[in-house]
């Protein structure tokens, strides 16, 4: 009797890095008879890769929230193409408002949510009198003036370990509400356009967006910078400030461990080389 | 006899610093059956100042060219409004993707076109392998190697007084191709984001984009630099390169006569006071 064929089919892990613009999407991650960035992914994959692909993302963004530096992994059966032209293949079959940046190979250790270390996220405000028709859809307009050094000594009261319960939506997850932040800026790009930049370990749902209802009811003086530092001592939601809206959240980059390499050439190929 | 009324009524002229995103509009000027910027201006105006009324801006700009800076003035009789409230009132009424930054009262001798001294545009590129999501609207993406060195050194050409005969598309206007140069510079953003900022005196029919062709041709090689110094010297639309696509174009400011005092005040009211 001839020895039957042994092994399963050699299964690869790819990551991926992407971008899209949220604003015509439901949100990252698959929902039943919604546009999501992941449904797209998953038809675009699946159609190139030949087999009904699930991707992964390194974790989920609102509807509306844009990404820059999103990442995401998929497995695939005997992946002998070109990732080079894999890419390609891809932001020719997805829609524009989703692109992909680069393709990897992983070890299947890795997983876009699970191995993340930290995320970092930028919120963008156009702060003048007028609204704006080129920064509409990745700026929140605030029109009132925001007073820049009452916010960056508010959000400095952010970096450390703390808990962050009252900046999450109270109709939401359950799990852990600490948090270790290591980032948290206010930068002005002058014109009016301010940006709030901050990397943690973890963020509870609607974090960011409240931080920055918050900074800016300290920026415009309904709130003291002190009153950061009381909402995260009290874990109560009523000591924070409403939620900003989502089109001025980007989700910038996703943090892994080093031994991964992921994406560290992408310098390399930052160009087509003819 | 009573004596008649004797002056006709008092004529004020109005400026306007505007924004427009160009992708929806079949560019400013106005022309049968098109939406352009100078018609959605014009029915805003009338609307809110209730009197039929021309709206001139500085000057054309193509279908799908943006604009952050553009000019534009209008007459108007007995306008008694607070022209703050009147700006906030034609961002309400304007559509999204065209908006009026400011309103100035100027002397009857300002005119937004023949005023002008000079006029400062910016192109921006995005180099690098893949095509972006987030930047598809403001950018053009160009995804073969760029030699900035190249593209610098081309660039630093067209300074000073030249015959852009070259750079004019050849079925249009007439008049003078001379045009003063007073800045041309090639900025790196990083990621990939290069932009080329050129002002001058004078533009003609689509210059800049057939400028930004050239210089991607001399910054991929295809032609050296010296290449743009011929095509000034030679007069000759087929020593130019490609006309670049319309989208990575912006208007970004224009310069008038100090004396007008134009928008220089602007910075007072750069937010809202409460």
């Amino acid at each position: 009797m001839a020895k039957a064929h042994s092994s399963a089919p050699a299964k690869e892990r790819i990551a991926l890095s992407i971008e899209y613009a949220g604003k015509k999407f439901s949100g990252s991650q698959y929902q039943n008879n919604a546009r999501t960035v992941q449904l797209e992914l998953e038809k675009a994959v699946s159609t190139l890769v030949r087999q009904s692909t699930k991707v992964i993302l390194s974790g989920r963004t609102d509807s509306g929230v844009h990404a820059q530096g999103q990442i995401a992994h998929f497995d695939v059966e005997n992946c002998d193409s070109d990732l080079w032209r894999l890419v390609w293949a891809l932001n020719g079959i997805l829609p524009a408002d989703v692109s992909v940046k680069a393709a990897q190979r992983v070890s299947c250790e890795f997983h876009a949510r699970h191995s993340a270390l930290e995320r970092r996220y930028v919120y963008r405000i156009l702060n003048r009198a007028q609204r704006s028709a080129l920064l509409k859809d990745s700026h929140y307009f605030y029109p009132h003036r925001l007073d820049q050094k009452r916010m960056a000594k508010a959000a400095a009261y952010l970096l450390g370990d703390h808990d962050f319960a009252s900046f999450r939506s109270s109709n939401s997850d359950r799990g852990t509400s600490r948090c270790r932040v290591s980032e948290a800026k206010i930068l002005n790009l002058g014109e009016g356009r301010l940006e709030f930049w901050i990397a943690a370990n973890h963020f509870v749902y609607n974090m960011v967006r409240i931080i920055v209802g918050t900074l800016i009811e300290i920026g415009n003086g309904e709130r003291v910078p002190e009153d950061m530092s009381r909402a995260l001592k009290g874990s109560d939601r009523n000591l924070a400030g409403p939620t900003a809206p989502a089109w001025g959240l980007t989700l910038a980059s996703v943090k892994y461990p080093e031994a991964f390499h992921l994406f560290s050439d992408l310098n390399d190929k930052a160009c087509l080389e003819d």
